[in-house]
This record gives structure tokens, sequence and C-alpha cells, in this order.
């Protein structure tokens, strides 16, 4: 996919302010959510906001959620008609504190995406198998390879849902402080202390099999991440 | 406040599974909000859910967002009736990947909090200054003691919304791998990968006066997140 392939805006997807900060970029769009594995799942339930912590995947243009068939947002979505269950799905990842000489101007540095859209059950037991095996690799690369799959009851109890990427957008703040002029004559120490997510050694098992080894796929990952 | 002191269970914090890692405790939520400082606000525009992350202090039983005057969220609450925007407010940190040896199983640890409540703008200068020191020594303990406060026009130009800890509930999930009995004899690795949000050096800013140290809040910081 080219760089140039990027979301169109909508109404939803154009910020109020800082519009410099927003970006409709598939490829940004698709490394911010590849990056992470956890997203806060918006739905309405009696009129009010319900924000869910819970684990995705990606295939293409298609983000996977999944959960318990009697979790509540996963019967709303199958009950719901079509077009299905509007949700909105946020990931968002911490760069940095951004601590500047006044409060007003302290900040983050991050990258979000908020993705606007309508979760629709997923039918079928291959596509299911898809869904699921997308998720379970989303939280760590070809995690699949060194799992049983799932079997036919399993696959009963999960709920799976599918959104589709099509009223996107990625925000990033990154860099330094932005003071006022007359602020950086102040005697306060200002700048940046980088966050990042830090990945510990593998704690294995108890019940593991004697001489069982981590396996490439975490090492790979880990070595990505360290 | 006692350990024993919780929040009253509702029909909205209570979860239709996994009910075992659910908790009321005050203290416990306290300890999980104040870990963080970047929630996942929710609210409903249009009938559709938004969910965008946003800094976040707390003062006691309140919460404390806040945004420019011209954004959404800001403008929806100030303009609503009493008694205020109906909000979910989600913070969450994620403590481990668990690979279990299905893929079924496979999970993560993690402590959340979820708040249902209305949002309501804060009045007067007073308070709005309370709020926004909040907001600021949130992100960093004592950070409004090496900075200069809000002056009037920022403070004009800052809106701030308050939330009181009422329907609030956390979940958590910690430990190791449950896999079925059956699968304990597959010949795959199984365990938890530790996680964690690291902080590295303090990056100064480009503009700093010669010879300003990174002063003692950022270092104690610094300390206790290692």
């Amino acid at each position: 996919m080219s760089s140039s392939a990027g979301y169109t805006p909508t109404d939803r997807t154009v910020p109020t302010r800082a519009r410099e900060r927003a970006s409709y970029d598939k490829e940004l769009v698709h490394a911010i959510l590849d990056e992470g594995y956890l997203c806060h799942l918006g739905f309405v339930r009696d009129g009010a906001p319900v924000v869910l912590p819970t684990l995705y995947g990606r295939v293409g243009e298609t983000l996977y959620v999944h959960g318990s068939t009697g979790s509540r947002p996963l019967r709303a979505a199958g009950q719901a008609e079509d077009p299905g269950l509007p949700v909105c799905l946020t990931v968002t990842h911490v760069d940095g504190l951004v601590l500047a000489r006044s409060g007003f101007h302290h900040s983050i540095n991050y990258r979000s995406v908020v993705v606007h859209g309508t979760a629709r059950p997923v039918i079928g037991d291959d596509a299911r198998r898809e869904a699921v095996d997308a998720l379970v690799n989303h939280v760590l690369p070809d995690r699949t390879e060194g799992a049983r799959g799932a079997n036919a009851k399993e696959l009963a109890a999960t709920a799976v849902l599918a959104i589709d990427l099509n009223e996107v957008s990625a925000k990033v703040r990154s860099g330094g402080v932005n003071d006022e002029p007359e602020d950086y004559e102040l005697p306060y120490w200002a700048g940046v202390i980088p966050v990042r997510t830090a990945y510990g050694t593998p704690q294995p098992d108890d019940r593991l099999a004697p001489g069982t080894e981590v396996p490439a796929h975490i090492t790979d990952f880990l070595a990505t991440r360290s």
C-alpha cells in the first residue's frame, strides 16, 4: 500500500482544534494499531456511554474484537439491526511526559487512532477462526504457531465483532516543550521524560514440561521491543 | 480512609461475567487511578459513541479532565442541562501478556477502573485553578512546585470538567496461565511476559538555562517508577 493512501476525513474525524496533529494516512494508522493490542471500545447502552478495555486484532482494513457470547456489547451487537452496533474504538500509545515551564503547556507525547464505525458479528466457523487467530497474533506475532488452535466448543463460546476501517484518524503529538516566549527566562527545569512500554523476562508456567525452550516468536518479539 | 470503604455496586458496574475480577474497594480504585494520567473518556454525540484519550487528575472523590473551551466534549458539557454530560471514564494498566497453551486462554494481566457518571463544568477561578493544578500534579507529583501557575488568560481558555466517583468499579486480572486440563501435556511454551511502563532519562529543553538541575520532584518520581 502506498504511503499516499489515506482515509477520507469526515466531520467526526476532523478535530475542532490542533488539526495539524491529525492524520488520515493508512500506513501511520496501521503502524499505531499494530504496535498495540489493547483498545478502549466505546458503545452506547441505555443512552449512556460505556468504555471498556479489550484486546483487538487487525486483518487488512478490518479490526476484530471478541468476548464471551454472554457479554453485554457482544450481545448488543448480535441483536443489533443492520448496519450493526455503533462503536468508537480508540488505541493510544504514550511516548513522553512533556514538562513545560508553565503548568498550562504541560502535555504528553502520544500516538492515537480513533475508529468510528459499526460492529457486526462475524458469522461462520472459518471467518471466526481467522478472527480469533488474528487476535492472538496481534498480542504477539506468530503466536498461533506455538499454541493449540480453537476447537469447535471454544469457537461456539466466543463472540467476535468486526469493525471496518473507514472513518479513521490518527493523532500524534511529538517533540519538545512549547512555552510562552516570556517564560523561557523562568528558573524552572523543562523537558521531556521519555515513556515506553517495557517487556520483562518471560516467566514460564509452573507446569511447563522440563526442557521447553522459549520459542523464537517470543524472543524475536522481545528483541524488537527492547 | 479504611480499606473496607467501597463504592456501591450498580447494574452498570457489576459485570455479567468474571465477577471475581471486579472490585469496589476505594483504596484499590484510587491506587489504579493515581498510577496513571491518561484516561479514555467516552461520551455520546449525535447518538453515537466517542472515545478520546485525555489527561485526568484526582482530588479526593472527584476526577478532573480539561481541554480547550472550543473542544467538542467541553462545549457539550458546558451546554448540557443539569445534571451534566453522561460520560464513562476508563483507565487501564497492562501488567503482562498471558500466553497459554491454547489460543482460547490467551489473555493479558491488567488493572482497570471504569467510572460512570456525569461531567459538570467547574465554575469559578479558585476551583478551576485547583483542578488544573491537580491535572498537572497527576502527571508528575508536586510538578506545580516547579512550574509557573496558570494566569487569568490561561484559566479563561481552559474548560474543566468534574466527574464524581460514585458509580465506579475496578477490574484486575493477575497471575499465571489457566489452561484446559488436557492441554498441559502439549509441547508448547506457556507463561507470562511482564509488561510495565518505563520512564527514560529526562531530556532537557534546548533553551534550558545552563546549570538548571533536574529537580527533586522528577528524580523522586523516576526512583518510584524504575
